[in-house]
């Protein structure tokens, strides 16, 4: 392969490790596994977890809803509260697929109710502390009167109850990982005790990559919904999900320039390539990825004294050591582990496999 | 138009507006005007440039400089350093185009020298701060070193010193952007005072929008590179360099869910819409956006106490007063002011201007 600018490859090998091991997972525990697909975003990819067995998905999007489906994939949970101004393009969605909708409020239910033209699963979503949507899972009064609206309407099936604990993306070990998941799944099985009696058949369903990587524990959980650990990230690393070696994605930086003065070494890959998501170096800065030189003919990870410290639209400033410093030449190829996988192939559009093919992601409009 | 997801509105006459004033006042302080077409993207948009008399123009990497050919752009400085590993396509570009590159190394300088095919204009990259690239403007002995490397190879031709001062980005104030500007020109007519003895031609190119918009000092300086001016932002409107009312990009997120307890609203927009770049507010916390409503049928924008206050991939999370929290509902579609014009453009992909034409930008790859 010929690398001349910012290109980003993707192990296919450790990829299917990590879909592997995550569908055991859910196998052991008998969930549901229902993988999020906005991770990927890939038609390709998303056939190599059918080819194993995988049946039904999350998406982010009705525009990524209808992609999937485009390819066969006809059971999808859009996890994103539903965006009403989308009805129309749900009612195609639910003419010849199974699709099922996140709602966290009455008036998005009194809005499309009555205009669902098929049957249309809907999760009330539920925060277990991550504070974004969803109705806290102690609000019964707000739960039962979103229960009776949608029970108004016939072509709404009530499922259950969807949470995403997504501050373990922020923990900063596994034991609050664990702890933020414990926390969660017991919220959950409260709701389950409560409403069961009224709807014997009512799933939980939870979602985040660091707990279903981590976690042995999914009592009175049906399904799980993680994305991320299809590739992994710095970010995953940092919370404990994943090891460096779990991670799936490098991304081929040429070096550009040399700033001796100042140990930085400047690299053609910027917010473009990687987006702007960052976790906190040791020394408190903000760090965009870690680096992989070759030294000898050997991949060497640099400690995270050699960091991605700057990212400008197509520039990435490597804040170094003196020795690493002077094994980078000009014209080299770097390769950056980048600290959000999800952004960054939506930004990059396109990877390639270390087998050499060529995986394109959902085109952006 | 139809709104039913996040989409990137251009108001065309602001557009235009911010095009000829700096078009205006390149002619008045008689500087040549290559505007940086980073911040678009977009055939069209140059296009709208060509029409007011603009020949020469900024890209930021040599696919871009590829892309605006192929319209018919034939004198193209490409801003970042030559990354060498491109040489084959810089010597198609040259074959048929005045391309210009920038180097601030020797080695690229002598990996590439002997295997030019066509003329290219070289720049010295200097830097004036902002240390990212480039040769620090004092130090005379590089820069001495690296023009007699130049002078070697009979196809690069030198062309001037050329500088970014990228740190005005981050002036909080008109008046640091001045004094950066000052500090800038400074140091740029220092070397043409050493160096056109024997380069009587040499030029001196600058470039950033905070600087360009708000100065009237060009002394001795021969080109401006400015780019995001074309569209501006909150980060420009921070800096000092426009007016709200000088920003011409808006997005419309689809309010999908209100969160009383906290006085927050998610809207859909988020990362991969905006890019992850942030201001701070005047709460010290990072803002991603701000808002403006409608109210009465009248516009209104929202004061800084109401804004973009967290993104995920999908999700932007509004945090509000009371009185604004009650004005938007679920199923409105408010109008976000993003941070940076340009990463929100490369995300998007595509704008749609006010009179509802559509402008697709560059494709990824």
């Amino acid at each position: 392969m010929d690398i001349v600018r910012p290109t980003l490859i993707l192990n296919k090998t450790v990829c299917l490790r990590n879909i592997e091991l995550m569908l055991n997972k859910a196998e052991r525990h008998r969930l549901k596994f229902r993988p999020h697909f906005k991770s990927h975003q890939s038609i390709e990819i998303g056939r190599w977890f059918k080819s194993l067995g995988v049946s039904c998905i999350t998406v982010s999007s009705v525009q990524m809803a209808e992609y999937f489906a485009s390819d066969g994939w006809n059971d999808i949970t859009i996890a994103f509260p539903f965006n009403q101004l989308e009805l129309k393009q749900l009612n195609q969605l639910t003419e010849s697929n199974r699709i099922n909708i996140l709602v966290d409020n009455s008036s998005v239910v009194e809005a499309i109710g009555s205009k669902l033209e098929h049957s249309t699963g809907v999760y009330i979503k539920i925060s277990t502390g991550y504070n974004r949507a969803g109705i806290s899972a102690d609000s019964f009064e707000k739960i039962d009167y979103l229960l009776e609206r949608i029970k108004q309407f016939p072509k709404l099936e009530f499922k259950g109850f969807l949470t995403h604990a997504g501050h373990t993306y922020y923990a900063k070990s596994k034991y609050e990982v664990q702890n933020i998941h414990f926390d969660a799944i017991q919220k959950m099985n409260n709701l389950k005790r409560i409403y069961k009696g009224h709807y014997p058949n009512l799933e939980l369903s939870i979602g985040d990559t660091p707990s279903c990587s981590l976690s042995e524990n999914f009592t009175g959980i049906d399904e799980i919904r993680p994305g991320n650990f299809v590739f992994y990230d710095l970010q995953q690393h940092e919370n404990g999900a994943c090891n460096i070696d779990d991670i799936a994605l490098r991304m081929l930086c040429p070096v550009v320039s040399k700033q001796q003065s100042r140990n930085e070494i400047i690299v053609y890959g910027g917010a473009v390539h990687f987006s702007k998501d960052s976790i906190q170096n040791v020394d408190g800065k903000p760090l965009y990825g870690r680096v992989i030189i070759k030294n000898d003919n050997e991949q060497e990870l640099l400690s995270n004294k050699s960091y991605i410290a700057r990212l400008s639209q197509e520039h990435g400033m490597i804040r170094t050591t003196p020795r690493a410093f002077n094994l980078i030449k000009v014209g080299d190829v770097v390769e950056i582990i980048p600290v959000h996988a999800c952004l960054t192939v939506h930004n990059m559009g396109r990877m390639v496999t270390s087998k050499g093919e060529e995986i394109i992601i959902m085109p952006r409009f």
